[in-house]
């Protein structure tokens, strides 16, 4: 593994400590997924204890790791942080076959306000990635306007297009109250965005990793679990690294299909009945099954909807039991059609 | 094991299933926490598949398990589940000797409808449960309006007695959306109530503990974990059962101090500071650490206190070295203080 | 669930406690594995520790359980002990119907003295278990008389036909030292039967489930996983119970093909070259793929023999890139071939 | 962190690769423990699957981690590889303070022939490791001669000196056969030596961290877990570092005291009752307690001694109620008192 820092800016002091791992050879496959690390500390310093031992976690997990060491404030102010990362990531993407990165891979984590960051990345930021990791991130106005005058509110801008979302943080946090992740998640429910919480009854602020060298508070003994469950959760969400590389990823973590451009089998029922007559011959075979069902039950196909109209195809159609790879097949079907988002 | 079914009403077809463990003889220890067990089906049913498996997770802990079958839409309507929980909590307290089981570690867990049982007797029952499981509860009016009209909104409920909670559901909950577990959590968070949550990735509603003879929906392999969370929750929340009896709970899962009658460790500093003289001369050698950090660093208390005002006493004394010994001392002395509550 | 304590002898005082869930209903499946529960106590008694924890935990993961209190020393002598689990299992598979069990799917788990009765159900018994799990067994001629004159040492009884085993202890047993545990595993190598064996660093003899009110030593916190873990064994063993019955079991833990009275792709590249040239017909597809690797490495068949010979033909075609779905394939071909198992 | 790559001889092609984590600043304590990575291959390559993935693991767990890249087939032979392990060591000795070690906790992994040479570091070597860990070793003479010509076999050299090992493989290894790691654990439980051993029931050889993109057999699940399981191991065997230094290690896994220069709490009552006159004075206030219960119990002291001889004075103290702290107590007394160890 090679360990290099590279200069984003001198004037603002921003780095970007690359740990790139070997391609290929006894590693049959020749692309990683990428990690993007933002520490926490308020915007006034980058905690050391949320830069290298995440790094080493998702480095063990077969990632790419990058540490970004943003601007603080004295050396520059928003959203010079958000355009660091944007250079951190159009850099990472410029030398992605020379450090062996699939660039549709390409994630974020960040803790109290590197969470903050992580999360403009996740909602506003020009590159979006593929997924975002934010553990006790500062959300509401209180706590970003304490950081820093002039920082956006993330859960206000969360919408259709945000990316997938991980978040981890310690019910008896003291420094970044429990109510910014659920007002965030709020938000998260409000557009449909795939998202994984877990609310640890103790841990306080700063857990890092609650490994036992970086931990300072007391915390449960879940705490650490966070680490392991991202990393599954991000091969759901992104596929899994194999030795012949990426398996796909699980369609059940996919974005609500309501607000994609085309349609899929992550559609619900409600909205799925309302679009084009195209879609609903290709899904004919799928109605049929539901109908059967109705008929037998002595109800009516309007019923059902009403009743199921917020489940996905896919649920459906696990449902009355369409194989997986038939599932697949009907979601690779209607992908040909556009989502009327809309009606 | 003894198994035991209890007729509670006839007519409302009202039961209680005992599962009875030994005490005693080669287990040392006399009394055993127990657990009611509230199954779902939207008030129609009381689904077998929330029953008994979750009973034999909770049996397997350690635990005295009770299933209550309770009065099912036609056979009667609120608030007669939640008076057949009374009289299962009362039935259980005048048998407790018999039955083995401490009085102050009873507990209720629920799931959908029996998930809004569960909420119900956290929030507006006469017996209060020492903590409340609830997996995907049914908390909003327009799910709570679904299963039966007049049902009471559990989120509305909340105040500074309701019991700690733990919390658990899918994101992709078509049956009772994310929302509902969301609103409750903010509820809980206003009135500084403990609780742990984990909002899992996928798995659909019903999954129950999710073991793979149990679930009914694609469920992401993380869903499993809560039934050991929870277990392990209750252990910190309520003491661990050892075979020399209960050890004492842990202090940080404790209610926020500042709600409850008299003072503790777990009040803030921002709400001690304002309580009587006694108290804080109680406090002095607190004090005088923090004090002589102020001093080192060039600030006063006050800007202490207004940047840290919400962490606890007990964070604080971690902070600033003192032993956990110390700090129960403390603790201990502090309770002989009414605790002003509206300062 | 329901109850029963069943006397096999009251003369011997035998008794067999079943704990019986239900089928059927919501729970779509008609049979249930089950489990043997065998306690220790040197045969002077049968440990309530090692019973009803032990039961709890395979109820929770969908087993029908069994307590048998076999004849302690007093009110006789072996082989009665391993006579009452003979008549034990038989009454188990003639109620099988009523109780929901599927008799392919019969398991025995023992502790101490218990295991070693486990260990003999597993090797000499006449109506053997699908699997075995020994906790802390007694296996060794020293422990053994200590216990009762004339019991059989298991580690001698080992043959072909044992039953796979699972293994746990701690390196620490001062009553039932680790070399009981090793010599059994050396038996076990020597024929080839599929086995799990975990030595944890501490936690001395009679941890049992290791939960915290049923542990009496200081031990490692690992050694509760064993409980997990044999359960996830025996899933991969036996198959696992699904709400729509069992899955197949894993061939990778099958036992050594070349000691069953069929081929199958379980049995060694060595054993199976020997066979007769009908087998060897059937797999050509299978040697045109390794003769390919081998031309390009210009090296023969008989060297790679040499060198991989007591690899499984299942490995191999892993290896060569077979899909699970051919494999099963193979497999079934070759299940109409007569193993001759002293080529 | 920092990489680096250290030819420790340019002739024979060894290198030591060095990954450097911070000390001190936001890290409070200055030294970290060290480990150090002993790749596989049959002596003729080092695996890249069994280096980097390897290290990364230990680096997130807090260590600072070498891969020796040793002697192989056709560079040299035997014992060159031993001594480029002797000459790394003294090499991570002499930067100690440079590279912020505690030079009491430095361990070595290794696996398959780098398990051979593990398992040599762990007895033979001049610079023992306060731990080994060996994951699928080559142990027995016939694997090892296969490799290399004059190979030592590592369980004819353990002895009372050899360090505490922990050991992990899967039974059906073709490639190093189970009795390998059999028969170096009797000759481990032979000299009293401390071990933890782990044999998954299939994984194959060469599962290396069982990553989805590091492995390349069909491992069982379990299998993964050899490596939090090891690390938690070695937490007990040399404390666990913490932000305030290093924690006392685990009594329990200690070496048998029997053997060791001076008395101890881990010597058992059967060797101890054979000590000099002070020592049994040391322990009076023991042998009360333990004399106050043969009378109750109305048997003789040598009764108990006979039944129970192996038990260790910590363990018999634990069954008498002393506390943790007096125990700590006798500890150091005993260490006063020269062993008689062929008493």
């Amino acid at each position: 593994m090679r360990a290099e820092v590279i200069d984003l800016s001198k004037e603002r002091k921003v780095t970007l400590t690359a740990y790139i791992q070997d391609v290929e050879g006894e590693f049959a496959f020749a692309k990683r997924p990428a990690i993007i690390v933002l520490p926490g500390g308020g915007y006034s310093i980058c905690s050391d204890r949320e830069a290298d031992p995440v790094a080493m976690a998702y480095l063990k997990a077969g990632y790419q790791a990058f540490i970004l060491r943003y601007t603080l404030n004295g050396n520059g102010a928003w959203p010079d942080p958000l355009n660091d990362y944007e250079q951190a990531y159009e850099l990472i993407v410029s030398r992605a076959d020379e450090w062996g990165i699939d660039t549709s891979k390409i994630v974020t984590i960040g803790f109290s306000a590197g969470g903050h960051l992580a999360a403009c990345t996740a909602t506003i930021a020009k590159n979006k990635p593929a997924a975002s990791v934010l553990i006790y991130p500062a959300i509401l106005k209180d706590i970003c306007d304490m950081c820093q005058p002039g920082l956006p509110y993330p859960n206000e801008c969360v919408d259709g297009d945000t990316a997938p979302c991980f978040i981890a943080a310690a019910r008896d946090d003291s420094a970044v109250g429990i109510k910014n992740e659920l007002m965030f998640e709020l938000a998260l429910e409000e557009y449909g965005i795939p998202f994984e919480s877990h609310i640890y009854s103790f841990g306080g602020h700063g857990f890092s990793t609650a490994e036992e060298w970086v931990v300072t508070n007391s915390a449960a003994g879940r705490v650490k679990n966070w680490v392991q469950d991202s990393i599954d959760w991000l091969k759901e969400t992104l596929g899994t690294l194999t030795r012949s590389g990426f398996t796909e990823p699980n369609m059940a973590v996919s974005k609500n299909g309501d607000f994609v451009p085309v349609l899929s089998v992550m559609c619900t029922l409600g909205h799925m009945v309302k679009q084009d007559e195209e879609a609903q011959i290709c899904l004919k075979p799928f109605y049929d099954r539901v109908n059967a069902i109705c008929d037998k039950n002595g109800y009516t196909f309007e019923v059902l909807c009403a009743a199921m109209g917020k489940a996905t195809i896919r649920e459906l159609m696990e449902t009355v039991q369409f194989t997986h790879d038939e599932i697949m097949e009907f979601d690779r079907k209607l992908h040909s059609y556009v989502n009327r988002i809309d009606v």
